[in-house]
């Protein structure tokens, strides 16, 4: 197809697209002559993408160059682009802040107990540290008892991520699903949390 | 106890404290002589929820004020008071917006299914509507078994939320606990969530 076929497809400006293409983001179609190319399926998933990571990952253009970059070397396992996509929602996040040993200690301690399959240098690892961390600071401990319930529930959410994101057919299409997916469902994740608080409660508190 | 012991056991300086007292956050205490009053274990837990409602919450000071007369309004059931909390979370939390009658519609159905307790006006079912809502605007589409599946572990999770923080003796500290409890413990929800996503996907993509 030609950009202006591309332009319609995915609803992202003509004008734009060529600003994708100098900038690395999108790569360049197969020449036609020398004013003309021809773009294909994988252009318009990787459009999706950028746009995904602009828009509800609130990623700068620098970044998103890195991302797609990352996805250009081959061979990337589903595992790896599952990191890359872990390391995109952990820099959009506003709590980025660092550990300092001691947390470190802690949550690999909680991790060790839950017998998990995590990578030393992982993300999540430390996303979950620094969650801990100002758990704690700012005064709620969290029993074991209770970090058991909650890993056992975000087990049951990650089955279900994992088969309808991360095994889709495109990796490029694969990034993107677990980013939506991330970024979008857990404010569902919270609010049905707080649904089913009501509910308990209802039935423990609530009157009738 | 006087103003200065109470100032020691809660870390809050007597100037701040007296700053409360002015705002009406902070009941006074009982009058030992003009200048003079005494303070109990009801003063102390009352500072402690409204250092949790501004420093942890983000609560302005009207707001706390709000809160702390509706905890004062006599009688209050736990389930009142899980209310009262949902709205402060709410209100603290960026994404405020209102639905449509439309997404009103799809969340009222799913919730329909789950066969929950939920009041109408529940802030719980405005909060999820909300988030149901942005996920299908930014190309999310939950299907209702994942939807299921994630209700499944937000139930595991709220039985131990409202056993551990509703239940407390004093309703100041139930009320406090159960917005740290929330606004402490999403952060490791979601942290606990990736981490399951590595492990998953470690297990069926992932070397050896």
């Amino acid at each position: 197809m030609r950009i202006s076929e591309l332009s319609q497809v995915t609803g992202v400006s003509v004008a734009t697209l060529k600003y994708y293409l100098r900038e690395g983001l999108l790569p360049t179609g197969t020449p036609l002559s020398a004013t003309r190319a021809d773009y294909g399926e994988s252009h318009v998933e990787r459009v999706r993408l950028v746009r995904t990571l602009i828009d509800v990952a609130g990623l700068s253009i620098g970044r998103v160059r890195e991302v797609v970059r990352a996805l250009s070397d081959p061979p990337r396992s589903r595992h790896d682009l599952l990191g890359t996509a872990h390391a995109v929602l952990r820099r959009s996040s506003p709590d980025g802040a660092v550990m300092d040993a001691h947390d470190r200690r802690l949550s690999d301690q909680l991790i060790d107990r839950l017998g998990w399959r995590i990578a030393e240098d992982s993300v999540a690892r430390a996303q979950l540290g620094a969650a801990l961390d100002r758990a704690r600071r700012d005064g709620l401990e969290i029993s074991e008892e209770t970090f058991a319930v909650y890993a056992g529930a975000a087990l049951l959410m990650a089955d279900r991520d994992v088969r309808d994101e991360l095994g889709r057919e495109s990796a490029s299409e694969a990034l993107r699903y677990v980013i939506l997916g991330n970024v979008l469902s857990d404010p569902v994740v919270i609010g049905l949390r707080r649904l089913a608080q009501e509910h308990v409660s209802a039935r423990k508190f609530g009157e009738r």
